[in-house]
């Protein structure tokens, strides 16, 4: 037997300001959009066709901002969350230079916090994660925290370390694509007519429709990502496991509940921010996600009179239907059902 | 709660003459054509490779003519089909330019009938719908009718419009793409002898294989094709629908058929035109797809001496292999196991 | 009925020497590519990246070696096993010039060896087929054989004519790819620290990792190659079949004991040659794939200082974790569980 094969980080092998280069670049391709829109449904008219992003002044159809995500998020799996329990959360994350197919991602990751959990088996991992396109330009910076297991259970004592992450990316610090130019968005072709003006803070959306996971889904998704956290795969060893049956990649709720969130969002084809995150409940194949959303928030863009941004959050429920909006009890619990929640912000036309 | 989601059309939405211009134009990729050929195994070599393409006139390998009619039908199901019981019908189909990877395909439809149903709970729709590329040229043309529930039961006793629509398209409206020419079109390399000569109608060809179709399979097409009709995708709402389980769109089984045509067709790579169809049973996943197909027709294309038309009749059939040629009993009801009949013409080549 | 379906070919239909050109000339795709990296979760940096392979003197990313087996595989299949029973063994199987996106394959067979079963109702047949690309380069030229039905039982007593092959395919034979210099190979950016100095003959690495088949899966690999075996597609005559169930193409397996070998054999991104392999045990819709890789030779590359070849024998097994490295009792018998070897040699970095 060999020591060749990668057994992942456990708490005590990561260190603060520790700098991290990520192994597979990949280059993104239209087969990657397609399986994208087979996944997931994906509508949004910019991604979906370049005529209409050339109408917006972009060069072509951009890549989807969260298979962005999901790409450089897969990168991190083997070097941060192999040994992860559950990533807890997300923040400051922001998409700079939109991708286009033929761009290739490297990324890498720097440690900004530590933190060992009390009962002596795990400690959060806190990650600033980026990923590049081939000309050295950012596409997306964010941070993420995870709970990883302990090589060796016992408390270090270290002093904890926990990063500031702002409640939400501020409105200033949003990147507008270059050449973005709304001027001549066509709502009639994108199939909504409902611009920044017409959403208001407080305002839920019951995005009505519904997806079924199944476990080819979930899994060619997470192989698409080159994500390779051993639990959304092996079902022979997942059935002895915490849960008896293969875990689905959190990632593939986000893109579930954001694609359903064309019903009511469809002008928001562009997601600038992640605010924050949490994946509530596990999720499986056979469950059904719904999702509503609620506009948290409604910005200006400075300089910007084409579009406006609307800081979101959208819930993802499985089984059950989001005509009530489930979320939190009153102490703040999240309701029987809620799977994520996901408070990111979109950039949308004004209307001219 | 807001109104921004769309509920789709009822019966009542719609007026005769109605021109619908539909959402999400859509760039055509190589990724799409990858993900058919692994949805149904497609081997028609003209789609195939390029190569075998630029052989008989093409620039390329042209996308396959039911992944177009797809992609344009997903299109109109927002705003004619949300709210439908079932497609009773297509006709009048007519493919004219070819479609090539990066080409972007919007779509219009015009309503041009309408019939109220005795029960006063539904109405026929039919629709003409037209697919372009970005150059403005028609791709497909194609009229289908759905019946679709009112909004408000009960019968408004409108003078029912039904347009006169054709058995067949006739041989001289079929469009051949420009620049093709068989003259170079090689058998051997196409995986089939047989030309137009070889084919006499009343012909019936036994394609012998079949494919078990999986809850993934027909999700992942139909969300491909930017097909939105729920009951599709929700296996929590359609436990307590009318089968208690996700109804297969009926184009995916369109597409299984013609894919298995391949064996005893194997040089009608081209759809011409759609002439009818019915999808006489639902079909769910689990079901195993056979089919045979019937000559109905030889026809020489005006003017071309390298090709002629066959229309062809393709019936599918569930759990029941075709040697016995199952479609219609006497009293010509369809006979158990016929999921589907699509009546079509093809374009295949004479012999030099 | 007609007789324009394939029967294939059954055992008394090969006769020595004969050619076979095979049907269904294919251009790979980007979408390929995608395709097969959501199938099989690929991570060799070279295949993942065109920057990544441009930095090593390609043009770019070239498709995996193994996607361009299974695409040559496929087309010999109407031709040579439709009526098999078995494919039996691979043997002199080298990767010549690479593939890219864009590419053209057309592939012939001939035949070389044949020799009657004892019990009279089979037959084996080897195959050399060779696939090309547009510019009429050999990409792959490769032997397997196969158990082949007889048409009509008995013995005809032919002498039996067995092909002499190579254990494995000798140093002096792999190729390189034109252009090819690793010295600029990061090994960080790949995954991997591993040289070919680091791997010594008989180690024996543990992979690891696993993957749960699902039926969706293997069918739309088996499909994307345009492999028609019956077998894998169609649930209605399987359930009363040998097994009652449909059958992973056996080339799935190697494709999936190939990509979990990526922990462990990270740089061995370049198969140079397939030396021999056996489907030692059927596999199904539910199985984990886990595998294991022995390094059975390590020899230099004549004028080459920037890369070694390893020889390796990857074995399969299912439900069977591989830390024990199952593979033959002492009667050279394989050991329950175990489901494939695939012997084949690869290219791997020299240390600077």
């Amino acid at each position: 037997m060999t020591g060749k094969t990668n057994p992942g980080n456990f708490f005590e092998d990561f260190s603060l300001g520790q700098a991290i280069a990520h192994a597979t670049p990949r280059t993104v391709t239209e087969g990657d959009v397609s399986l994208y829109t087979a996944l997931y449904g994906a509508r949004f008219a910019v991604q979906s066709s370049s005529v209409f992003a050339q109408s917006i002044g972009l060069p072509r159809a951009p890549v989807d901002d969260l298979l962005v995500f999901h790409l450089v998020f897969g990168k991190t799996v083997p070097d941060v969350s192999l040994n992860a329990v559950a990533t807890l959360g997300y923040a400051a994350g922001r998409f700079l230079a939109p991708v286009y197919p033929g761009d290739s991602l490297p990324a890498v990751s720097e440690v900004i916090g530590l933190k060992e959990n009390a009962n002596g088996e795990t400690g959060n991992v806190y990650v600033r994660s980026i990923g590049y396109n081939q000309r050295d330009q950012v596409v997306l910076d964010y941070v993420r925290w995870v709970m990883v297991r302990k090589r060796n259970p016992g408390l270090a004592g270290d002093e904890p370390v926990v990063p500031d992450l702002p409640e939400a990316v501020a409105s200033d610090e949003l990147s507008v694509p270059e050449g973005l130019d709304l001027a001549g968005y066509d709502r009639r072709l994108a199939g909504s007519e409902y611009c920044w003006e017409d959403y208001v803070a407080g305002e839920k959306i019951d995005h009505v429709d519904a997806m079924t996971i199944e476990e080819s889904d979930h899994m060619s998704a997470t192989r698409l990502y080159q994500n390779t956290a051993k639990v959304h795969f092996n079902q022979h060893a997942e059935k002895d496991g915490r849960f008896g049956r293969r875990i689905v990649y959190g990632g593939h709720v986000i893109s579930l509940a954001r694609c359903l969130s064309f019903n009511g969002l469809g002008n928001a084809s562009k997601v600038a921010a992640i605010n924050s995150g949490r994946h509530v409940a596990p999720t499986f194949a056979g469950d059904t996600i719904y999702a509503w959303s609620e506009v948290l928030e409604k910005s200006a863009v400075p300089g910007r009179d084409d579009l406006g941004a609307l800081r979101l959050r959208t819930v993802a429920a499985n089984d059950l239907a989001c005509h009530d909006f489930h979320y939190r009890d009153e102490q703040r619990c999240y309701q029987p059902g809620v799977v994520l929640f996901f408070d990111y912000t979109v950039l949308i036309p004004r209307r001219p």
